[in-house]
């Protein structure tokens, strides 16, 4: 039976009361459509009002179409449009299905066995216990000071780049930091990103309504005379790990960028440095930040490829020039980063665990990546494919011997159930761009998984033509 | 003594590597200027090199200025100027002076003793051993489902606002939702806010780019005439208690506004509803967003007020067309807040912490508040002061009885450790703005000082003149 409180109802009538209610819970779906609803004379007993409020209530409802009444059978709910209209948003982003693949080679989640929670756990009880007061004191703009002293010297030790606490600026995710960096730079420069590259850079560029170039990239990464042509006042790269080509950028091509940037006192470069932990062998090649001694390098770098996607935890390091404008003017910005999670990070890095964390995950992937290629090498369908790597990153690309196009070759993946995207999915002028490249993202798969995935992968190309 | 490790410097020659370490120790100020250098042949020594090498070491730190020597001294480090620079950034941002007054009353910090620190703590304890899998995932651009969820069943209890929770949107704080507004409006929009008003809203319109007017309030809140003579299509107000004039919107020009609204296709109201929590007696009025049939008002609120200003949680309800425009062009985003912190608050709204924190924050303040007010009432020095609040929100006027300009009145307080805003400071014209009156938020003020701070607000007011 549906029961209602009239108490507190203020000036409104008893019935207009109940018809709202019951309006409410039918809108909301809390009562079905085709529902009965209860007889007149036994809502009134139960609800200890007269019959005659139950019928104006539902005397209304049936008015408005939200319930309609069959003779001696009784009242029923209607089936209302806004039912209709519900299931069109939902469906619209896929709240009610997810889709689920054998392996997803795309997706940036983290397989769960890998996140440290029982340190993390451990970390935020002494951080709640400990820290009190603090975790309630609205922080700087830039975040709270002792996370960006820790990450001040984390960078110093394991990068070579020496940054004032005060030029850090933390915030829920890089996407976010893109955004401060168009108000710092103005709405009225030209940004340039990389062709190939993440599709999301320049898609975010463009929906805060800048201006944003695509640069062609050689071997090298991107090519000087484009930037030089493009007009271009901020150049956003990749330059120690490009997505998707894994190209790693060469110290000379780096000193060429420097020497672009330093052409003109309104040009920067933001050098997005996501993934360069994940190098498995060799020496990493020092960032261009620790190159620039023009300081016109902001440096940008994030934790939700090194711990995980869904801790929002992002940084940059602003050129000083850069860091005292962003402070004048735009200051006024809360900082976007929970603090109960700004100190537990930075314990997280100051005892330690973060670069342990970082070694542990280094090993893992190297691992993965090893059994995933050995697994490609050692199949016979797949002699002709040619892997591009660079030992580092969670992704390689492998150029595959086939007559499909990409969309059909992606289509055959998922019937194997197996999701990937190709390398012209990153290009804008898709004219350009290679055919039959896959790239794989294996910051997902489980380890076990491996080989298998490659017999998907060998079995969803037809082979039918020599490699070009 | 200096120590340094020489193993795995690659390819670079002892003296070089030396030489950086040291150079990056001086320029990172972890030796300080003046201090002394160790003997080259102690140093050699310790470090297991050559004395020559320790010798070119200093004699290029010498060149490039980091050191100098005295003859039969030794060698020193020098004053280098980036020393300066580092403290010019420092300074800018006050990392290193946070001011300390006697009582706060501008501050939105919220008194660590009233965050339910034990529960939350549970909960998220709870959220880490069950939910390992979920918190590695990433959401979808909304939100975590679960979260979304639980706001809405929220909204419809206590706001009486239907809401899907495709609908709902969550993100790091209000600010971050209002740069997604203009990015789905369009930067061609004008935007509105209210005169006087929170200063931030439209200093984020302005460097977002966007034109933002002003609307003159009168006792009813924003002018509907000045709403259509400035051309707005989105007007961002606070109807349920206004900042800082405490202004409760009446029924009637609510439907004003939304009668305006729909004048056009492309108007829309944004209802910033942040602290319609702390109603202390009588009827809440409903949200604009419960009057809304024709789903032109997006409704905006914020943990960041009800729970605290650290956790960075927001959200807003979109009207059903602008969802869809949102997950169709804006879905690249990714969400803001942890999904730890996501989880979290979903578990504490769903098992009824929230509303149990809301009630006890309620009775708490509402005792600080009369108490305030109650000591007010009873000093004979502000006799003819005149209090203007609504029985909500945590922030009434004060309206004093004084010669002195707002700017001297503010100098005056703080001379007495009380930190206040006046009502001009809140208007973008200040010449139309009424002198003398205070702001007081209390949010952060501990009940036992409100007697003193009556004292010294007193104290600080030089009686001069009777209220004009």
């Amino acid at each position: 039976m549906l029961s209602y409180s009239f108490a507190n109802i203020g000036s409104e009538s008893l019935y207009v009361h109940l018809y709202s209610c019951i309006k409410n819970d039918i809108l909301k779906g809390k009562i079905a459509a085709g529902l009965k609803l209860p007889s007149k004379r036994s809502f009134a007993k139960n609800l200890g009002i007269s019959v005659i409020t139950v019928e104006n209530a539902y005397a209304q409802l049936i008015a408005e179409g939200f319930i309609y009444s069959i003779p001696k059978k009784g009242y029923f709910v209607s089936d209302i449009e806004t039912v209709e209209g519900k299931e069109k948003i939902k469906s619209a982003i896929g709240d009610k299905k997810a889709a689920k693949y054998y392996a997803d080679l795309v997706s940036n989640s983290v397989l769960h066995t890998l996140f440290p929670f029982a340190t993390w756990a451990k970390l935020l009880r002494e951080v709640i216990l400990e820290k009190s007061e603090e975790l309630m004191t609205v922080p700087p703009c830039s975040g709270v000071l002792e996370l960006r002293e820790a990450i001040a010297e984390h960078l110093y030790q394991f990068k070579g780049i020496r940054a004032e606490p005060a030029q850090i600026i933390i915030g829920a995710g890089t996407e976010y930091l893109y955004s401060l960096i168009i108000k710092l730079m103005g709405y009225d420069k030209v940004f340039a990103a990389e062709e190939p590259g993440y599709g999301k850079i320049s898609k975010i560029y463009k929906s805060s309504n800048v201006v944003c170039k695509h640069i062609n990239m050689d071997k090298k990464g991107v090519v000087p005379q484009e930037i030089v042509s493009s007009n271009a006042d901020v150049l956003h790269i990749s330059p120690s790990h490009h997505f998707p080509t894994g190209t790693v950028m060469p110290v000379s091509r780096r000193y060429e960028l420097l020497s672009w940037v330093t052409g003109s006192k309104y040009r920067y470069i933001i050098e997005d440095d996501f993934d360069s932990e994940f190098r498995f062998s060799g020496r990493a090649i020092p960032p261009i930040k620790e190159l620039d001694v023009m300081d016109r390098v902001i440096y940008m770098n994030t934790f939700t490829k090194s711990l995980a996607p869904t801790i929002r935890i992002s940084y940059m390091v602003l050129p000083a020039a850069l860091a005292e404008k962003y402070y004048g003017e735009l200051g006024f910005y809360s900082c976007t980063v929970s603090n109960f999670e700004q100190y537990t990070l930075e314990k997280f890095i100051s005892n330690g665990h973060f670069e342990n964390h970082i070694n542990r995950m280094r090993r893992y992937y190297k691992t993965v990546r090893d059994s995933f290629i050995h697994a490609i090498k050692n199949n016979e369908a797949l002699k002709n494919a040619v892997i591009e790597e660079e030992d580092a990153g969670l992704h390689f690309t492998l150029r595959v011997d086939t007559d499909m196009t990409d969309t059909e070759l992606k289509k055959a993946f998922l019937r194997n159930g197996i999701r990937v995207t190709c390398l012209s999915d990153y290009y804008v002028n898709r004219e350009n761009a290679p055919k039959s490249v896959i790239v794989i993202n294996y910051s997902n798969l489980e380890p076990e998984k491996t080989d298998h995935v490659v017999e998907r992968i060998a079995d969803s190309i037809k082979i039918s033509s020599k490699i070009q």
